[in-house]
């Protein structure tokens, strides 16, 4: 799971505009329109993963057709927050599609190629007039090229996050003179309720000056998102307004990178690594969280049964309330563990007997209970994160997962959301 | 979904004795020992499901291997709570197995006539000689052939329920001479955490004084258990004891019904509806519920579907927590409907455009958002049961399923319970 290095912090690759600010679709006056623009000769490349959600919001719909249309190009990214515009019907569609119209033509670029997504209220209808007229504003005072922008993108973009969440790396990839050039990969993201991607997430938006080809950019985030935002679950709850996006400018001159190659591959370790950042960020502030907790399965026959076991783990609702008390009850991971499902709903290949379970660096269960100091395990158990570890003891794949434990906060802030 | 009438009190059919009491398994001192008994010329016919959970507890394997060797018979059943003898090892099959022996030699059976199940913390050993003393006891002066004893057992078998759920129903089958006999089909079960059934569920005991092949029973079982207990959710989280046991007496001396008659159908009738009863007491006692929540699902393309998505409704975590906040937050049942799969991975037939909503007896969503008044579905939900209704619009088959919401109570219940 080592990788390259990872910051959480924000820089805008080469070849983009970004910007945020109030356009009053919240209520509070807080950002809630981001726009991330780009100004070069060339669109971006871009790629993208959705919700499997079939009550699929109107700015998912639409994005997944531009996308289809311009072959993987992309010239802008406008992402409004406050209202998902999900389960509004046709109407919902006419407000998106005229949102996507005023973009194009503020900007002055084909319609096809801007892309979309929103946040918020199921049900709600977006407030048209307010974010055409905070577009306007946006393009004209506050679009930048710098960091400052790409924060205040990320900032518009938060719903009942805490915090900003944003994860950069650098990996250097030759020019054309094989020449190195340094690339930049910087992402955004927002989490944190309404979080159990299937095939998809949250809102997540990575930005790299690396030029790449539609199809190698999006089989780079398919295996980049599996393996991150797939894997991540704050409350078993799947969104209809998830989406994933990836841009890459080209802007850094160095050249798009062959399928196969071992720069493709550095580029597709860089992506995961910024997926895994923001993912593991979306965890932690997960409504009402305290404690980030990941899983990490090994000794599974396969991918799938140590993604499944993982992603099951830190799904268990008993389990997540146990590690918010710090309570050392293993019982519950292996309960979890053996209710585990593939994704064809076939079980896992696992066995009691051959079962390790460790908490908190501890191992408390080998085929059998282990004796264990459960005062030391609890007090292990209050920090800021938990690494559970799961072995199958059936063969050699090995998955992480990520999750947050279960709190009173969670249950307030939900019990009154849209009153 | 109607069926014959059901009384939520305990009443022995004819054939069995039943009693409880408190062996010392529990810290508290509370019962923790129950066993039902079969005293007649035969053994009962015998029925069960059970957990699909790949870290099954002994007493289940103990259970099923037993049933096999019969060939679906048995004298007894003994069911201890306090501890769930699950991922103990070969230890705790050994403790299993001795109480089993126990059981043979106090009421001189056959050793495989003997049914089990347990209940409690995972992982924790059970005190086999308090439950050696606690049965001689309970042999010698707790058996009761009454409701006061069946109501004993009920209640020995409790943990976090706050009260014994009890089901009863009463048909009339012919004799061999054509008269009509009165049998009783009454229910005993347990809940209320780690309650979410795949193929089983939590422990439930039905006693019926019909007679019944092996063969019909289990058929009927297998049929009212994915009509009531497998449509039941309190966390998400699959136990590693579950476990629906039917036993039928026989000694109401109505005939044996054959298989497809008209007779069978009653009977399985019977059944279903007690299950029903009980699944409903489970999910309202869910723990640190106040609102049992029923989603019944219409217009699905068949049963699967209609299943599917009416459980997913129920297991919302958001959902759940806006029916405590009595929030009439509908997108979340949208977005819950929207992400429900089937047992195979592959998604429903549904489409937004086709759906409509109802909240508490208001429509709320019927292909785009229908207005509503928000304060007054608010003030309906406040009541101890909502009725949330889906209909997807798209072919005639119907289910329902039962959860509960999810309180502040939930978490601290969960946060310390080994500890």
């Amino acid at each position: 799971m080592s990788g390259p290095t990872i910051e959480e912090r924000a820089e805008l690759p080469a070849g983009f505009l970004a910007g945020g600010l109030s356009a009053g679709i919240k209520a509070s006056g807080r950002p809630d329109l981001g726009l991330v623009v780009v100004p070069g000769p060339e669109p971006a490349t871009a790629a993208a993963v959705f919700t499997a959600n079939l009550v699929q919001a109107a700015p998912v719909r639409l994005s997944r057709r531009n996308l289809s249309q311009t072959g993987g190009r992309a010239r802008a990214m406008i992402v409004t927050s406050g209202c998902a515009n999900a389960a509004t019907g046709p109407a919902g569609d006419d407000d998106q599609a005229a949102i996507a119209a005023a973009v194009a033509s503020t900007l002055g670029v084909d319609v096809e190629t801007t892309l979309c997504a929103s946040t918020g209220l199921i049900g709600t209808r977006l407030p048209v007039g307010r974010v055409r007229a905070g577009l306007t504003l946006l393009v004209q005072e506050s679009l930048r090229d710098d960091a400052a922008g790409w924060e205040a993108f990320g900032t518009a973009i938060m719903t009942t996050d805490s915090r900003r969440k944003t994860a950069t790396t650098t990996i250097a990839l030759p020019a054309d003179d094989l020449s190195l050039r340094q690339v930049r990969v910087s992402g955004v993201a927002k989490g944190v309720g309404m979080i159990h991607p299937r095939m998809a997430t949250m809102i997540a938006i990575i930005l790299t000056d690396a030029a790449a080809s539609p199809a190698l950019l999006a089989a780079l985030l398919r295996e980049a998102s599996a393996a991150t935002f797939e894997q991540t679950s704050v409350d078993g709850d799947t969104s209809t307004n998830d989406t994933v996006v990836v841009l890459a400018s080209g802007a850094s001159d160095a050249e798009p990178p062959r399928p196969g190659s071992s720069e493709a591959a550095q580029l597709g370790v860089a992506l995961t690594a910024v997926c895994r950042s923001l993912a593991r960020q979306q965890a932690a502030d997960g409504e009402g969280a305290t404690t980030l907790i990941t899983c990490v399965v090994t000794g599974a026959t396969d991918l799938i049964d140590a993604r499944a076991v993982s992603r099951a783990v830190v799904r268990s609702n008993l389990l997540k309330a146990a590690v918010h008390g710090r309570d050392p009850n293993w019982g519950r991971v292996a309960a979890a563990a053996g209710a585990a499902l593939r994704p064809d709903g076939s079980p896992v290949d696992l066995d009691p007997a051959t079962l390790t379970i460790g908490l908190a660096g501890s191992a408390v269960f080998s085929g059998l209970p282990l004796p264990f100091d459960a005062a030391a395990v609890s007090a292990a158990m209050d920090a800021p994160e938990l690494l559970i570890e799961v072995d199958l003891g059936r063969g050699s794949a090995t998955a992480e997962a990520f999750g947050c434990d279960l709190t009173e906060a969670y249950v307030l802030e939900n019990s009154a959301y849209s009153t």
